[in-house]
């Protein structure tokens, strides 16, 4: 095993659109790639920001936040997201995504997005450079065209993408390999 | 969109294979889907465990643990280290995996996982059921056959695949999308 030093890479990493609110209920979107679920009861999921940024001080202020997953076909708008601050830009304007307002939590999500979560923040840990938000998971919301027959989401349909820490790329989410809690009894 | 309730899903998920030592050095690998990176500076990344279990001990007694990042073709074995516990079972005998100690951190990985990072306890939040814990990073190692030119792991050579928390199953790293902080320029 070959020494890299002390990285951030992991594999694979989700892209999260995180959704807020700042103080004047202007609505922002920011691609994060430091988070992912961290309880199941209550249901929580982590995103890890800088203090820099605007999302930042919006979740501070607001205490929630949402959590969107793109597809695929959404690559140029998620990287979009994650480029230039909203504190200067109306980035759902730019990137022609709709303001949909969560009517359970005090942030807001895109409508073009097929998968969200709506979260009030429960936590805050602050590690260094980035401080680490915990949501408690009030809903998960999907779109219905990435439902399967049984209404959950199918990632066949969804089409979710990760972000590559090392080479700083996307990818597609490929075959499926087997059963989890199965191919592992032999 | 549709309303799916409180729930724990996340595209993708990744598979986090969990080293330990327990107090008396038995080691022990658990397969693991709540965790990422969550801080760039220092280092950090986060795994959630439940109390219940062995490998949640023995980081609390140690302050230490890695977290290993398997190949498709390890599939198998990463289901069946989520499948059984290590208190009653040696199972890096039974997946025919081999015990190698890090000489950084109070923890051991596993010889043919190809990709590890070794990481000091510095930070644990209960939130329920889970707790999180946040490990600084302090060395990231990778097999030489998934490094690239550059001498950083490469994706196509290393195949992470993914856990579906809705449907339960495993999914492979699909095709290149596009470059990070670019394609979103248009």
């Amino acid at each position: 095993m070959q020494s890299l030093g002390a990285r951030t890479y992991l594999f694979p990493t989700p892209i999260l659109l995180v959704g807020t609110y700042d103080e004047d209920y202007k609505p922002n979107l920011m691609t994060a790639a430091w988070g992912g679920i961290c309880c199941s009861d209550p249901p929580c999921v982590s995103v890890s920001l800088r203090k820099a940024t605007y999302s930042y001080s919006a979740i501070v202020a607001r205490k929630a936040f949402t959590i969107g997953i793109p597809m695929e076909s959404q690559v140029r708008e998620a990287d979009y997201l994650g480029l230039v601050s909203g504190r200067n830009v109306d980035k759902f304007a730019v990137s022609g995504l709709t303001v949909v307002r969560s009517a359970l939590v005090d942030a807001p999500y895109a409508k073009e997005i097929p998968f969200v979560l709506e979260c009030e923040l429960v936590n805050s840990v602050e590690l260094g450079l980035h401080t680490l938000f915990v949501g408690k998971i009030i809903d998960a919301k999907a779109d219905e065209s990435i439902l399967t027959d049984d209404g959950r989401p199918d990632i066949a349909k969804l089409k979710p993408f990760s972000f590559d820490p090392v080479h700083q790329g996307y990818h597609g989410t490929g075959a499926f390999l087997g059963k989890a809690f199965s191919v592992g009894k032999q």
